[in-house]
């Protein structure tokens, strides 16, 4: 394993301090140093202050081997960072000329206000990050023990500084040699409790790989961390703990890390050849607009039918009068009947239905959360299944687009 | 104004620093602390870690008038938020015989484990902030001219606990007189460099309220911040701004704060007795699933057809296939067509369509963004406008609905 290299983060802005945003800064790069087995001791937020942010370089200085500032380097006054960076770390400033032609080549065509120069300036003896997106770059130095590593503080301009350079600069800097590798396992059809329980065991014993549950709306993961030496050693670790998990729940999981159940339901209707259209009430689109923002959907789904109201199932999806009055439209005959209806008016193989109650009052005499989804294949028996769904509008609406992926992939798998 | 509340927010737990999870308690709180005028001058991360966690607590107790304190209270081994500020404070931990039943009842049908039970111990001398959605209670106590308040480090039950009690319990601490008011006016049909231009001489002008440009997909917005000695007097202050606001550029400005453009364009349906129907191809049901997500949306929208393919377009829309042929399905023709025929399809008095090239590849020899919007209302000549937005697959087709929002909103009022 490496030294262990400790390290915080901080940064400057008082938009931070206001809450007008989330210092997703800190989370990102966390996440990044993690997987690189360097330990994150501090997170701190400071505002665009003098004094605060003297005391809290100081403070760094003393506890950290490595510092990561983003935050403070625009044009403006109120842009601290610098300035005070110079004076704790005792380095003066300087302009740097590479810095300073990017930057003019950015204003070739219009004029440079004279404030944009200051993004050129950095601190004597740093090494610079360029900035491939935006003006100021990155730069980095070490002093007294600490690396300091200064950043700008808009997410996309820091996140491409530290992508290109940033993180290759840490591991040659510290000779980082273990690494952290995650994998997420991803799981429908299964409620966090009962996953839990299943893999408790497994859970309590395992410390390399370590084994999180995590849960989000409708769906349930598997977080597999391992540290070692290289990434195949890390890699093999967590190959071992998957299969031990596969053993038990394996018939649930659809897939890992970037994996989304639409994108599985996608590759199932490709690999079959065949294509899905869908008749939407409750959820108004959202399930179509789910598979379509798909590059590519156009081979398994040529599109669907909004069927908000009962007039547009009885009159475009020919849902017949007499059924609609004797079930009505939130009934299992109805889900049956619109998910054969839109996949014969659509020329398609499969088709899918969704009819419920989304709230906020109740509908045809039943309650917030019924859905029906109905599906259809092609010579086989079409069928509807009922869910009862907590939550609200929008809660119940993503459920049921989320369940009617879940039912199709089982149904194709 | 009030005296000055100098606040800092800490935040205990290693997920944080792990990149787990991004800070988004601070950022809520602090919102709300900014509003009621409290100072936020530092936010701190640390994890389960008792020494370092020794260290935040005293800086923060030499530092700060108020300490808020999430996560740590929860009822395993490594929340050791209680203990650590036990001897910090100088404050002993004892057991709260209301919260513990509270945690019973919970437990009333199902066995509670005995590490629950920690979850009812407090600080000896803090008030107790209920947890009607949780566990754990917060709890607040001063010493020394500190005041601390723990919380959970859920959101959900954080955000319940300190809007039920929390945020009184300041106001009437530090008996704050003072008060923080913004109002958000938001904007349609005008680019961001355009709206700084028009109030540029406001923005620098005025120091209260401040006025702060900020730009989202396809969207402006002028933050407006006053401080006052109360909420009437805030609003007077920035009544007058908006006033000269509006008379730069009143015309783009479609609302304020919560409002959101489908639902001002909602409440122009519903004023006009209108109805709605939309043709999706690339925009794949997200405009109408947009509209439905509104309750009450039935009344102004009965559905929709997503026509993702040619053959939709022909069959279930009736766009005659000379006209595809000849012009394409993307063109002002075929997007007329779009609007004409969803609308007399779904007996809808109005009808607006989308096609165009979302990506990754060019169709029918038109680039990628390349989007024409269809408009027809009964009784008027139908007409549809060519766009080109840019940005990835999702972007184009996020432009495209807010743009179809737009155009609507422009043409409704």
């Amino acid at each position: 394993m490496s030294n262990q290299v400790k390290a915080e983060i901080l940064s400057v802005g008082t938009e931070l301090l206001l809450g007008q945003i989330a210092n997703t800064n800190a989370k990102w790069l966390s996440a990044r140093l993690a997987q690189m087995g360097v330990h994150m001791y501090y997170h701190g937020v400071v505002g665009d202050n003098e004094i605060r942010l003297r005391e809290q370089f100081f403070q760094a200085k003393q506890r950290s081997d490595l510092v990561i500032v983003t935050g403070g380097l625009g044009p403006t006054d109120d842009d601290l960072t610098r300035e005070v960076a110079s004076e704790v770390i005792g380095a003066s400033i300087l302009e740097d000329e590479e810095a300073l032609k990017r930057i003019q080549a950015v204003f070739a065509h219009r004029p440079m206000t004279p404030n944009n120069r200051k993004q050129a300036r950095i601190l004597q003896g740093s090494t610079i990050l360029p900035n491939d997106v935006g003006l100021a770059p990155g730069f980095v130095l070490t002093k007294e023990g600490t690396t300091w590593i200064f950043l700008p503080g808009v997410p996309r301009e820091m996140k491409a500084i530290m992508e290109q350079h940033g993180f290759d600069y840490i591991q040659s800097r510290f000779a980082i040699s273990s690494t952290i590798y995650s994998k997420m396992l991803k799981f429908v059809g299964i409620g966090e409790s009962q996953l839990e329980h299943d893999v408790h065991e497994l859970i309590q014993k395992q410390t390399n790989p370590t084994i999180a549950p995590l849960a989000s709306e409708g769906e349930v993961a598997l977080r597999l961390t391992a540290k070692a030496f290289s990434e195949q050693e890390a890699k093999a670790l967590i190959s071992e703990s998957e299969r031990m998990i596969m053993q038990r729940v394996g018939s649930f999981c659809y897939g890992a890390d970037g994996d989304t159940i639409e994108h599985k339901v996608f590759q199932l209707l490709q690999a079959s050849g065949e294509q899905i259209a869908a008749a939407e009430s409750l959820t108004g689109g959202q399930f179509m607009n789910q598979l379509i923002s798909i590059p590519g959907a156009s081979a398994i789904c040529s599109g669907g039918i909004v069927c908000y109201t009962a007039s547009v199932k009885e009159h475009v999806l020919n849902v017949p009068k007499l059924l609609i009055e004797q079930y009505g439209t939130v009934s299992e005959a109805c889900a049956i009947e619109l998910a054969v209806q839109v996949a014969r008016k659509l020329h398609s193989s499969i088709g899918i239905s969704f009819t419920g109650v989304a709230g906020p009052s109740e509908l045809e005499g039943q309650s917030v959360g019924t859905v029906y989804i109905g599906i259809y294949h092609a010579g086989k028996q079409p069928y509807a299944k009922k869910f009862h769904f907590h939550g609200d509008r929008e809660a119940v609406r993503q459920r049921s687009v989320k369940k009617g992926f879940e039912l199709l992939y089982h149904y194709l798998k």
